[in-house]
């Protein structure tokens, strides 16, 4: 089923914020979008590219007549907003997030909504290396993954009609806990992120002794440096949110490279060949669960 | 200029001998091509799909009439292949490899060959996560890099001829020490393949605890597990022979990682800020380069 949103307030006309409303736009799921930014010049490209139809500064006059409220902003920023958010929102308004993590940020808005709260967390696992609204398009959201994580104080009729929200822009919802959406994106994304900036500083210190590396990254390190290229406040803030899970799934990784170093070390190609064979067996699992 | 070679012998038709013998036909710089190789059911692939004209299991038969013998094989078995090879190659032959790890080999190779020798150590920066005769195509080495790591010893005209195949076949040729090559090959290359199956096995472990993780590769995991998916009996020899060089810098890679965990857990947010700002510059350098 379509929803249909009469205003939409975008706070954070990014990347995701952007690509929101244009998909939203071109669903015709809303009516008007209002762009809600720090930023001037962004928020008048926002205006020309024609992803919003209006712009403020000011986020109480932003949202006061809006019954969908998106917060896209930088994770880190978003716990400060909610009690502005809560203040002037209207009563029957829904609102909704994209931040990596979910934890701190959903406890936050529970605090300061009314229970059943109408604020649903939420979490489209979309996203390209480039920020910024010059960088979004409708169809980011198309055949991703966008994970809600209500609680037992969500209001179910506002996690329906977000729900309705991302599959009208082509996402595959999936609710979860909280908690265990933080996990998972420590193990699964927070790590490699932080093992790509790791990384591409390791070639960066090794460049001082070697000569240039940076020629040859065709050898593997390329898709590293994607990676590590993505928004440097952005990931700060998601690692620092997440922080715990993060230094939990880093030792684990330490201890599985540790032990690469020490069969290595040892010469113990036996060892070393059973350790790929697991890999490749997980990729071909991988692939395999993406063709269903 | 064009080269040209009456008789072709690949010793091992997988992604890259496959792939050569390929492209040498299309270029029209070979006459005949034998393959030689101990899987009899790959070598008679190689036949039906036209890569090869034909296939023998012995080696010193394939190679003795050859002019051009290009060593294919596991970068393991090539060490052994090299003295059966000098007993039997003519005495104008071109010998040349395609392995990821240059100094035991050439050194090896120097010894049997008597100088100024024809046997030429490359390698060529090209290759995706398959393997085996099925994988191979044509154009895998246009616009790739090939190194040439050619010694006082080399024949230079041998170096010229082996130069000339390469880039009648569509790659940028490079000559380089090869000592500098093992190096740079163990930070940019062999490096992130080890980091890339310690994080797919990290997931695989997290798994156990997590549920199922596979399912939101998305999120970072993806583009690891692709690199991690490579021939695990090749990447445990690349890894054995580069074994020094390799340790080295799984050591510089771990004093950063190591660096990121402190950051992370004092909490210092500009300190991982600055890391992670020096990455995207790195990466900007990288995407510079590649568009001169």
């Amino acid at each position: 089923m379509l929803p249909f949103f009469e205003k939409m307030a975008v706070v954070g006309v990014g990347l995701i914020g952007g690509s929101l409303a244009r998909a939203a736009r071109a669903k015709g799921i809303v009516s008007t979008i209002i762009g809600i930014g720090r930023g001037e010049p962004n928020l008048e490209r926002a205006i020309e590219l024609g992803v919003i139809d209006a712009k403020t500064r000011d986020l109480a006059e932003g949202i006061q007549e809006a019954d969908l409220i998106v917060l896209a902003t930088p994770v880190d920023g978003m716990r400060d907003l909610l009690g502005k958010v809560a203040s002037h929102v209207k009563a029957d308004a829904i609102i909704t997030d994209v931040g990596s993590v979910k934890g701190t940020l959903v406890q936050e808005a529970e605090t300061r909504f009314p229970t059943p709260s109408r604020f649903v967390g939420g979490h489209p696992i979309a996203g390209t290396e480039h920020s910024g609204v010059e960088a979004s398009y409708p169809s980011l959201f198309e055949n991703r993954m966008c994970i809600l994580t209500p609680t037992e104080k969500t209001d179910p009729l506002a996690v329906e009609k977000v729900r309705q929200l991302w599959e009208a822009v082509g996402a595959k919802v999936l609710t979860m806990d909280l908690v265990q959406h933080d996990r998972i994106m420590g193990f699964v994304s927070h790590l490699p992120h932080m093992i790509a900036y790791a990384m591409v500083n390791t070639i960066e210190e090794a460049e001082k002794k070697e000569g240039n590396l940076l020629d040859f990254s065709a050898g593997g390190f390329g898709d590293f440096s994607r990676i590590a290229s993505s928004h440097p406040e952005m990931w700060r803030d998601i690692f620092l949110m997440n922080r715990d899970v993060l230094l939990e799934a880093m030792a684990v990784f330490t201890e599985t490279f540790d032990e690469l170093k020490a069969r290595l070390s040892a010469r113990d190609g036996e060892g070393l060949e059973e350790h790929f064979r697991r890999s490749r067996r997980t990729r071909a699992l991988l692939l395999e669960q993406k063709k269903e």
